[in-house]
């Protein structure tokens, strides 16, 4: 490890043991001045640690807006929100969410049950209260859902100077002051002025002539996975979000954006292996087997119709024990096959390139690399099992099954998330386990069907 | 699609048709007025996509700086570059490069040859050539290979005031002003400090009174992954970078650090799949099969083994044919289970969770819910076999052979990835697909080991 990461972790383990004793002892001021030196996030991580009873002295040490900001960097799981709040006081929860970023305030209330979100939003200032409520409305992954309304406007028609000021006396309050977004006398979105901009202009250079009028903006209603591609290609720090008669509505920061990046992400992989989610370094054995025993049920399932498949061909594998042999190696092609164009096809659709002329085009392409990778893998096979046997109609059937396979294969790691992403559904649950025991069903199928067919020739 | 969507299409579609037609008719203002006018991103995506003749107008058209504007935005392969920059004159080139923003710079510079690197530095100014040079050194993916050395450094010992006229002369061409940092003589990080607090607080002010003396940096050493789950954690705009004695070396921003979770996860993605990327939707068949063969080349060799294997129970298959019935239910659950087992290693690995008492933690905790799993799969599967064939034996064998399979696979999806890391190979090319196929030729074992051992009360 490097020298300056381990100064860093030697400190802040002092620091925990400080706060922890500090904590013991009721020492509220030794609390105080080590807790709030710390930064915000590791004050998060620090608080998500303690036990019940340390947390309660937490509370008791702490004020509303200084709990908020421990919460706005929580990393904890959903359900773990209610038991937190309950352990609090109501009116001190309704002051602490009123202090939060209206966004991430959004977040925690999401977690609660409809009775307890209205009875904080009653207790809480009208204000912050309204603002919540407008921002609850908004459908969960769209762009409504994950903005924030602290943003910063000014009018086209003022100075510089005049926006400088706005933006000091806003600065403590904003998400984010990098940029300032115009408005018109209807809060129309009308342009949008970096703070870059600001401070290297003159204090009597009007906005509208600095401004830049060709604004990205994102709708209410957009997908959150659109939204980050579109900060990530345009490499924004905040992108404003409209209606559809271009009011002003909010804005999203690129802190929040990192977050969907990273989870859309990790959501596909663990489709493509199978399980619920893989961020679960502290769960005991029993939740880790929860989360995988559904998918492992189903596909023993699917693999029992494939053994009674097999089962239908037992007078061809009584006559020709050997077939056996090669059942792993063609299911195993066949599965791999399937994971690799489903793989290809989840994440085409997740970037978006899902248009009517690309689907045919993507199911064409899949089609056309099934075959050339079937002939490649089907005569290299076919050649082996010849030279091993010493049967070449043995080869040829295995090599035969292995093209065929490989064709069919791939287009249905193709089809299938297509399919599913037509009917709405997830295409990503379309997962590997699943295609690769589709795969196996139709490999058994290709390849006891064409030796069943010629078995003539194999005995 | 939405109304502002189409309407934000169908004015980038007029505009691109313009930018053709100006081009073709050599008509340069015209050019320019709607070229500079459009989004650097935007600017970058024509260009990428305009034909060499097209192209050569274009750099006539425009300055270097224009054109350093529109590389830094470029989202192309990485083999793109040399032919790009080989059709404009060097000079041109050298002048954009060092117009360039330095961390951007030199990740072109770095996919070409030594020889055109040393020419391109040779006839460029020697400050972005010094600047460069230094950035060249580091190795690819440590936080020195992204960061970038145009950041904005001032002293405890100013003025608010002070700060405020050196980051507006900076601040045109610093790559971020968000973030001011303090040095002291000997260029040692000693703090930082918001622009944010820079704004709020008075001219007077002295900064060691305001700056945060806690600053969070990293190691020029340090892997990117590292840095990039920092400043998520952290939720920075950029994380300054030091040396082991603490001096500012440079800092990265969250724009880079974007790409990085991108790529890290989709790197992971596709090797969970077997495939060398996934952003290949341009690309011909032949480059598909292309990047999958390689995979499915190695599996169908590692799949004659499994064959060869089943291969030596011959006799036992000969005796009692309807074993090879249940080959891939075994095979499949073992493969499945072993895909979910690598991809939790692997995410873990990937979050740093790799110390010593983890990864025991680790093995023992996937030993453990293989246990789970294979009992309840196990049991299941035994009974169902048993109510099918009528065999209690058949069925007892089956389940057990799961029991034990599932155990072992789970075990080995964990344990294979950890002990490539430790040997210092990417974990994640342990990939499901290579997985899969060791669990095929275990599971087989075992399978045809039992029933082999308990031949007697089979037949």
């Amino acid at each position: 490890m490097l020298q300056h990461e381990v100064n860093e972790k030697e400190q802040q383990q002092l620091e925990t043991e400080q706060l922890l004793e500090a904590l013991q002892n009721e020492n509220i001021d030794e609390f105080r001045a080590v807790f709030l030196e710390i930064h915000p996030y590791e004050r998060s991580k620090f608080y998500a640690k303690l036990p019940k009873d340390a947390r309660m002295r937490v509370y008791l040490f702490l004020s509303p807006t200084e709990m908020a900001e421990v919460f706005e960097n929580l990393e904890i799981d959903e359900n773990e929100y209610e038991e937190l709040l309950s352990e609090m006081d109501p009116t001190f929860v309704a002051d602490m969410l009123s202090q939060m970023y209206a966004d991430d305030a959004v977040d925690v209330l999401n977690e609660l049950g409809k009775e307890q979100v209205a009875s904080y939003l009653t207790i809480m200032d009208d204000e912050a209260a309204g603002e919540i409520k407008q921002l609850l409305h908004y459908e969960e992954y769209t762009a409504g859902s994950i903005m924030t309304t602290e943003f910063i406007a000014i009018h086209a028609n003022q100075t510089v100077k005049s926006a400088m000021y706005i933006l000091k006396k806003e600065a403590p309050r904003a998400e984010t002051i990098y940029y300032v977004y115009v408005i018109d006398e209807e809060k129309r979105l009308v342009g949008v002025i970096s703070i870059r901009d600001l401070l290297i202009s003159d204090d009597d250079t009007m906005i509208h002539e600095i401004m830049n009028d060709r604004v990205v903006s994102v709708s209410v209603s957009e997908d959150q996975e659109e939204v980050a591609r579109r900060m990530k290609d345009y490499n924004f720090l905040a992108v404003p979000v409209i209606d559809f008669q271009n009011h002003l509505l909010g804005i999203i920061t690129v802190d929040d954006i990192i977050d969907v990046i990273d989870e859309e992400a990790s959501d596909d992989y663990s489709k493509l292996a199978g399980i619920s989610d893989v961020d679960s370094a502290d769960k005991s054995i029993f939740t880790s087997a929860k989360k995988r025993l559904p998918w492992l049920i189903i596909l023993s399932f699917l693999g029992m119709m494939t053994a009674s498949l097999i089962g239908r061909f037992e007078a061809t594998l009584d006559q020709v024990a050997i077939l056996a042999v090669f059942i792993p190696l063609i299911a195993g092609m066949a599965g791999n096959t399937g994971t690799q164009a489903l793989a290809v096809a989840v994440r085409r659709i997740a970037i978006g390139e899902d248009e009517e002329e690309n689907k045919w085009l993507l199911i064409l392409r899949e089609a056309g690399t099934g075959v050339i990778t079937g002939a490649v893998c089907g005569t290299v096979i076919m050649f082996v099992v010849y030279f091993w046997k010493g049967d070449f109609f043995l080869g040829l059937l295995v090599g035969f099954s292995i093209l065929i396979t490989l064709i069919v294969a791939t287009l249905a790691g193709a089809v299938v998330p297509l399919l599913m992403h037509r009917l709405k559904v997830d295409p990503a649950v379309a997962s590997g386990p699943f295609i690769t025991t589709i795969n196996d069903i139709i490999s058994i199928l290709i390849y006891f069907g064409l030796a069943t067919f010629f078995m003539g020739y194999l005995v």
